[in-house]
């Protein structure tokens, strides 16, 4: 089984998507939410000094798993709601990165989610091009 | 115990909020998720002309779940991604709203749930306009 | 608008339930979850001895969701499942309460998260002897 | 970026567990709620005779969430409570399974989902199994 074969098999809505970019779309923001969770995960051990770390990366896992779930509903879709929903993820990406690469040195967690994050940032604007054409 | 009056002893982060505005956003994304996670469950019931319905208001419940969560990690929090999030869920509620009040007439379910939501995108709003002074 | 008004015009599904109970079981969920929530939003800032407290709270919060939703879902419901659910949310519940019950003296957050699983507990074990009936 | 890759960097809690098992759970719970999602999503469009099979993919999916979560917060982990959450995903994935199979003929998404089911319950068990030795 795999999850990319189940997705072609999606019948979509009465709003047509860019299946290639939502597929990568899904899966970077899968990865993102499953690294910001382990991250988090990570950071409850290390001490106050990443509190923020912690927090922002939880609330990065919830708002890529939101996101995520939006795309795998094809009959809910809605271009407006769509755009403003990448909108939020790439915003909360780019905040999230950035605050991960500040102990990427010392926490090869904080590195591997600050990756997830800017690829996942990278995908949604693919995506957010590909609504616009 | 009252949730209410655990959130007043939340201590804030580096980013000040108005306690009241966000207390009053949060429950109403409680209740505009419960209401639209039993509108969702009430439509699967309901046949294909509930389709979008039922996507949009699983939509709305993963969405007012991830905001009101984020809204409740006092160290993650920064006033851009938090805008933005805001942005997305009114943009969700107002979308979501519209769809349910379509068949408020002969659906209980979906006329409470277009309400929850209305309210969510109220208080919502206030919070943004409390962002702003 | 009403929560606990919209939950009384659920229609079951084909396994009835005992609604009063179901309903109660529901809203200590939420505040079991919004409490969670809070108490391991508030942990991150604490430091590593939280670091227990803040992931038990984090994984309650998470199954009282799951374990809500289920319930405002009339058509999926299979009495075994909901019994194996209800099951491992009490668990999770009593090992949440525990642990945040050992710095309830120091930390207000924890008390009030400890009360919150502890009714949440009660709750389902009043479920869980409505479905015995 | 692999998740796998990040998993093994996890650094474990005071109740250590077999990783090689705990890897596979995870991946194969990502699998099921993805599916899962995927499924309750198409269900949606297709009327009311697919009403349960869309509850109960949709429980499915949050409950492995919650479980694949709490595997991925290494300083909350109890025996216990990891037992029970396991158990409760079994028993849910044993029945979404059988849920899925009975329509498995004319629909491809739920042929993939109850595959993704069986998948994960053999996983939880060959957990269950490593955390008795």
């Amino acid at each position: 089984m795999d999850t990319m074969e189940m997705m072609k098999s999606m019948s979509m809505g009465s709003e047509p998507m860019n299946m290639d970019a939502m597929q990568e779309c899904i899966q970077a923001m899968n990865a993102c939410s499953m690294a910001a969770t382990m991250c988090a995960g990570t950071d409850m051990a290390m001490g106050s000094e990443m509190a923020k770390c912690c927090a922002m990366c939880s609330n990065m896992a919830d708002m890529a798993d939101a996101c995520m779930r939006m795309m795998m509903r094809p009959m809910g879709m809605e271009t407006d709601v769509m755009r403003s929903m990448l909108t939020a993820c790439m915003t909360m990406g780019k905040a999230c990165a950035a605050e991960c690469r500040m102990h990427a040195d010392m926490d090869e967690m904080c590195r591997y989610c600050a990756m997830a994050c800017d690829d996942m940032v990278a995908k949604c604007e693919a995506m957010m091009t590909s609504m616009a054409a």
